[in-house]
C-alpha cells in the first residue's frame, strides 16, 4: 500500500484507528472454544464488525506462535481475510543480521502479504535494510515503546540525545516517509512533540491506548500532522469489549467510539 | 538444562561448539528437494553426523518462518529430534511488552521445549523478565552482535559506556549466571576481554565464526573462563560444507575440525 492510499483511506473513514488482533484462545467466548478454527473465527467476526471504523489491523505474532503450527495457520487465515482496503501490520518486532532479516522480510511481505512489519533497531542498518527494499511495503521501527522497560535503554542519554532520539534520527535517513514508520508509545504522549521535530512527516504507529492507559486526546494533540501521520492502535480494549455470542457487537461499539473521537481531532 | 549439566557436557565432549541449523530449502542437496519433509530430513542427517562434535544446536527461526506453516512444522520436527543431551537454542531475537513476551516464552519454552531463546534488549526489563521466570531455561540477550550494523547503536557512547556495555551491566542484574547468557559477536573478539570484566562468569553465545569471518582462536583467547563460558556457533560453514548425497559427511568433518581446535584451547 502506498502512503497516498493510506492517507486517502484515513480521510474517507475519518479514522486513524488500528485494531490489534492480539487474540488468545483463553480469552475468546466459550461458544467458540470448541471450533477447530476458534481463533480465526473470532478474528473474522471482529474484522467484519470493526472494519468500517478503522483503517488498519495489526496482528501480534506472539499470540499466534504461542499456539504452534495451529497458531501460524490462524495467522495465515486471518491476514488472508483482512480487507485489501486496510493496512495490514505484522507486529513481529523482528531484526537480525542482513542475510537473516531478508528471510523475515520474505516471510511477512511475500508469503503472508502484510503491508508492514515492526522491526527492532538494536542491530542497526543491515538488520533493517532488507525490509526497506520491498516496494510499497513498510518498515515500522521501534522508536520509543509504551512499556516501563523503555526507561532502561531507550530513555538513557547517548551523547546529547536520548537513545530513542538517536534511533529516530539515524533510521529516518535509511528510509523515506513512503516506506518507513516508527513506533511511539502513547504512554509518553508529551514526548511526541519532540519526536515530531525529528520526523515531522513520517507516520507513527502508536500503541498503548486502551488497557495500557495512554490518552487518545493527548496523542492526537502532540502527534497529528498535516496528513494525519498517526495510526493509533487499540487491541484488548476493543477485541474483548463484548461478551458471549454477541461479542463482536461490543467490539464494534468501542471501535466506533474511538473513531468518533478521532473525527473531532482530524 | 542446568548450568552444571552444560558444563559437564562441554568437559565430556571437549567441545563448546554450537551448530546453527539455518536451513534454506534453496541450499539443500538436490536429491532431497522432492522430499515433502526436505528441511527436516536435511537437519536430521546433519544432527546425526555432527552431534558427537558439538554440545548445542541453534535454530534460527527466520529460515523456518520464511516457509510459512510448513516451515513451522519443520522447526517443530527438528527441535523434537534434537538429542536431550544437547543445549537447544531458539535464535528468535524476540522481545515485546511483558504480557506479550510471556506469549513468546510459552511458544519456545513450553510448546517447543527449547532450552534457550535469544532476546533483544531494546524494550528493557519487562520485555526480558517473562523469559527469565522459567526454571532451567535460559535467556540469551543480544549484547554486541557480529554484524556491521552493531556500530549504529550498540557501539555508540551512552554516558561513560558504550550502549552494549550498559546492556551487559544492567541486564546481568536481572538474571543470574544460571539462567542468563549474552550474545557477543566473534567479529569483535578483542572487545571480549572488556566484556569479560563486566560478566566474568556468564556464558557467552558467540556468532560470527565461519562465513562471517570471526576467528575461533581469538574468541577463545579473550572469551574463555574457568568453566569454559563460551558457546561458539557456526552455521553455514558447517551445514553446507558437504555436497550431494554425502553432504552430512562433509558437515561432520568440518564440525570435527572445530572441535579438535577447541580441545586445544580448553
Amino acid at each position: 500500500m502506498t502512503r497516498q492510499q493510506l492517507i486517502d483511506h484515513i480521510r474517507q473513514k475519518r479514522s486513524y484507528l488500528c485494531i490489534g488482533l492480539d487474540t488468545s484462545i483463553d480469552k475468546i467466548p466459550l461458544h467458540l472454544a470448541s471450533d477447530p478454527d476458534a481463533v480465526f473465527e473470532f478474528n473474522k467476526q471482529i474484522i467484519d464488525a470493526t472494519r468500517d471504523a478503522c483503517v488498519a489491523f495489526k496482528i501480534n505474532t506472539a499470540f499466534y506462535e504461542a499456539m504452534g503450527v495451529k497458531g501460524w495457520q490462524a495467522l495465515e487465515q486471518t491476514v488472508n481475510y483482512l480487507p485489501s482496503t486496510h493496512f495490514k501490520i505484522a507486529d513481529a518486532k523482528r531484526g537480525d543480521i542482513g542475510a537473516t532479516s531478508s528471510r523475515y522480510a520474505k516471510a511477512f511481505f511475500e508469503n503472508l502479504n502484510f503491508d508492514a512489519i515492526t522491526v527492532t533497531p538494536y542491530m542497526g542498518y543491515d538488520s533493517i535494510m532488507p525490509f526497506l527494499e520491498y516496494e510499497n511495503k513498510w518498515t515500522i521501527v521501534l522508536g520509543l515503546t509504551s512499556n516501563k522497560g523503555s526507561e532502561d535503554f531507550q530513555q538513557q542519554k547517548a551523547g546529547d540525545n536520548y537513545l530513542y532520539e538517536s534511533v529516530f534520527k539515524k533510521v529516518s535517513e535509511w528510509g523515506t516517509k513512503e516506506n518507513l514508520m516508527f513506533v511511539a508509545g502513547a504512554t509518553k504522549a508529551n514526548v511526541l512533540s519532540s519526536i515530531r521535530k525529528i520526523v515531522p512527516d513520517h507516520f507513527l504507529l502508536i500503541p498503548g491506548v486502551g488497557f495500557q492507559g495512554g490518552s487518545l486526546a493527548e496523542v492526537s494533540k502532540y502527534g497529528l500532522n498535516n496528513n494525519c501521520g498517526l495510526l493509533v492502535n487499540v487491541s484488548r480494549a476493543v477485541i474483548y469489549a463484548g461478551k458471549g455470542e454477541n461479542f463482536a457487537e461490543g467490539a464494534a461499539i468501542i471501535a466506533r467510539q474511538y473513531q468518533t473521537e478521532m473525527m473531532t481531532y482530524l
